[in-house]
């Protein structure tokens, strides 16, 4: 095993501002955007950023009208809809206006008996909650197929309209089916999603935070 | 376009039991996670539940040790310096001693002039703010790569020793770098990671909750 004093001092980048044009120069060089219309790449970027993974940006699909669709939602002071407290702790709150805000309410108390008697998930129940908030908000979901199905099946049934869905669930059981079924745009509605089983909270607040970047 | 009726009623797993047992089901289908050694798995599965992939399995190296050693911290109150409040909000609190402590020290008033004045990102800097919580206690980083380099740097320079280090920081500059460096085990402690460039908050909350959760 190497002593200890091998490794310092580390070589490695220390400046904020050039980690971060390293970073973007890196997914630029390696990532093909010329897949996606181009008010869609400032999303991809960041969500590129947020997973390590240039190749995302051959699943990433969405409505260039996303873009501002959720920035017009924002400045009329809409709220944003998140379907877990890791999507509400990735957004950027600087970018936003002071009164913007940032629900969760999946771990409303009121959730689980819902849940039960829905016969389905709490992430889903909690979309059940949303319906007082939800006509004009920017949905958020980097967590949960089942609250991307309930929110579809919820909207398709006339329930109220939001102005965007971002969501970019993740995992096994639901995930791919769940986004493309938003991907196929029966509601037709603006959104961005992730095709197949990748995403996360991560990559779900960074395309936000890259659409909330240029707001003021 | 198809109609809005087309999709309802839309056929997908509702119950929240059948929906981790068909994902867990699938993950060791289709994972290699004979790779690992039979301590880990647990939270390698949970660790690729968190992302999508099933090709995470080779990129997870730990030291076995790294799952009793952080069980024993935390049944003995030590607590979680977290490197972001997405990995925070990532944790399963019910699993923990109520009075275990999440910490997260990036967004203390103090830490951009710190990092100003050593020179580094506002991740690194915060890790100095452990210093005084730092001995005995279960690290995790699912963010900053910097912060990964600080934390080396820091005991390798004699400070304070973490019970282990669980760390999948993310991205194209310095995150293969810091955790090929804590994976080389120069300091001689119970870690996990993931080699390369993937990782992020939820990985690496994933895999603590997949070791806190036996901990009663």
């Amino acid at each position: 095993m190497a002593e200890p004093t091998s490794i310092a001092p580390a070589k490695y980048l220390r400046d904020p501002a050039a980690i971060y044009a390293q970073s973007f120069a890196t997914i630029e060089a390696e990532a093909d955007l010329s897949v996606l219309p181009p008010e869609l790449r400032p999303a991809a970027i960041r969500m590129i950023h947020a997973c390590g993974m240039v190749d995302l940006a051959a699943d990433i699909v969405g409505d260039p009208a996303v873009v501002t669709a959720s920035q017009d939602a924002l400045r009329a002071g809409a709220p944003v809809l998140c379907d877990c407290e890791m999507v509400r702790s990735g957004i950027i709150r600087r970018h936003l206006p002071e009164a913007t805000e940032l629900i969760v309410t999946l771990n409303d108390p009121t959730v689980p008996a819902l849940a039960a008697s829905l016969g389905t998930t709490r992430s889903a129940a909690a979309v059940e909650l949303w319906r007082p908030r939800l006509a004009g908000a920017v949905v958020l979901i980097g967590n949960a197929p089942t609250a991307l199905f309930h929110l579809i099946e919820l909207i398709a049934a006339g329930g109220p309209r939001p102005a965007a869905i971002i969501a970019a669930p993740v995992g096994f059981v639901g995930a791919a089916e769940s986004k493309a079924l938003l991907a196929s745009n029966t509601l037709s509605m603006p959104f961005l999603t992730v095709r197949g089983r990748r995403g996360g909270s991560a990559i779900a607040s960074a395309a936000f935070n890259a659409i909330s970047k240029d707001l003021a």
